[in-house]
């Protein structure tokens, strides 16, 4: 269990890395939705230039995979943020996390139609090296409209 | 082998397919590169908008993702396109094609630093329900930012 | 929700296709352990020869993905089968089900140590043309070992 | 390039590897059948026990995907024992290389008939944290029946 001053802070610096920091997924419309100890939720709403086909009307496979990359990513940079700022307290030194994505796999389940999506993600394996995350994409009927896993450099 | 005049009318049907009647396409920018039997390769032009983050300044995950599966679905709707063409000579009916990404996996291999990008993308599996296409995205010093492969529903 | 008298047909379905079948399942050890209408889970014993490495006493991670493919296949088998069993019912004919492994990933979470495994499988899309299941592999101290996913040719 | 005393010291151990250390793969009857700097490939000889199904009488997904995995794990681990190598003629430590498969994917392509397999791996990228290898298995008949992209802990 964090505390929740330190929660505030991840979430802000979530917000940022989503934000300012971030070209790409501002063209996304990405944004933080909900965090904890276990896991990331952001959220984008649909928009016409984020579909795939003007015949289909759903949500374009790469905004999909972009969004479960990203929702991974954050996730195992919030975690390896937690990390340093533990051992900080420890060591008086806090290396800055990052993240970079070795390789992503995303199954599409259904097309993605809706209004509002949210990216779900969480650690499946937090290991020095390397750490695994798993994503959910659900639009806001609650349908799960792909899944993914991401392996990613940590620490 | 087709003839040359078919090459043209699939290259123009795959540059409909990026254009007009795909919103995300055009926003990451993509455009038809070269087109045989074989394959098909895409380009895109950096941007700073299509960058992960401002500290790294190389393309975001999404981006290459996007690129790779576009590129992947490209070849095997065009491709089957061409059977379907083949069979409306003999049958008087061409069913229109369509293509479906079921699963993708991307892995990234070096940041994707650079001015312009393709990405090619050939087929592995062709068959009656579902076809594998194997992708790959180079920046214009040819160095290999990301390799894919893709299952598409098909026909 | 099918008869119970249902579930005992798919069920001793399961061990035939799992036992004198299927050859390379029986040199693994895999047998049934439970099924519902949502999931399959295969068991199956540690063995000195099915160990990676005599350095590391860990089950190869050949063996993990056999056991998760079989189970994934498994679970979208017998689904295809319930299906047709249904419609049999009605059209009078029931086409035998079939499976065969499009594409397979697998996430290699902790060394696979134990001496009892179990490896569980649901769908998470069961298409007319294709089927993705979700796997995961547990020890007997109930450690996840392993997650994979599988895309199948179904019907 | 490396002198050719030096590739029959890694041969020789990968046929360590393969052989007494690795119980499996004897299982699997994989065995060294070329080497160089740039890949490795084993081979192994079809049997009635590595099929999937006495109806279909090809070899079982999990047996392909075993035999990539190995020849990915041990492309992986002769190129660290490379580097260690080299770096032990200078420093005069000689780290011991080890491999541990952090994910795989593989793609089925065509059913595994013939009476002799080859898996070849190459190195897609050799990260000091992570190396990623693709795989290829071919039968006697030099038809590509699957592919393979795995990640691996390297170092």
């Amino acid at each position: 269990m964090t505390e929740p001053s330190e929660d505030i802070e991840l979430y802000t610096i979530g917000e940022k890395v989503l934000g300012e920091r971030s070209p790409f997924s501002q063209i996304l419309g990405l944004k933080m939705d909900f965090m904890d100890d276990e896991m990331v939720c952001l959220k984008f709403t649909m928009r016409n230039d984020l579909i795939a086909s003007i015949d289909v009307g759903a949500l374009h496979g790469g905004v999909i995979a972009s969004s479960l990359d990203m929702a991974g990513g954050l996730v195992v940079f919030l975690n390896a943020f937690r990390q340093a700022r533990l051992r900080a307290l420890k060591n008086k030194s806090c290396k800055p996390a990052r993240f970079d994505t070795i390789d992503l796999r995303v199954d599409y389940l259904r097309p993605g139609r809706g209004n509002q999506f949210t990216a779900k993600a969480w650690i499946l394996r937090a290991g020095k090296k390397v750490a695994v995350a798993r994503m959910e994409l659900h639009n806001d009927e609650n349908r799960l409209i792909a899944v993914g896993t991401g392996t990613y450099l940590s620490g």
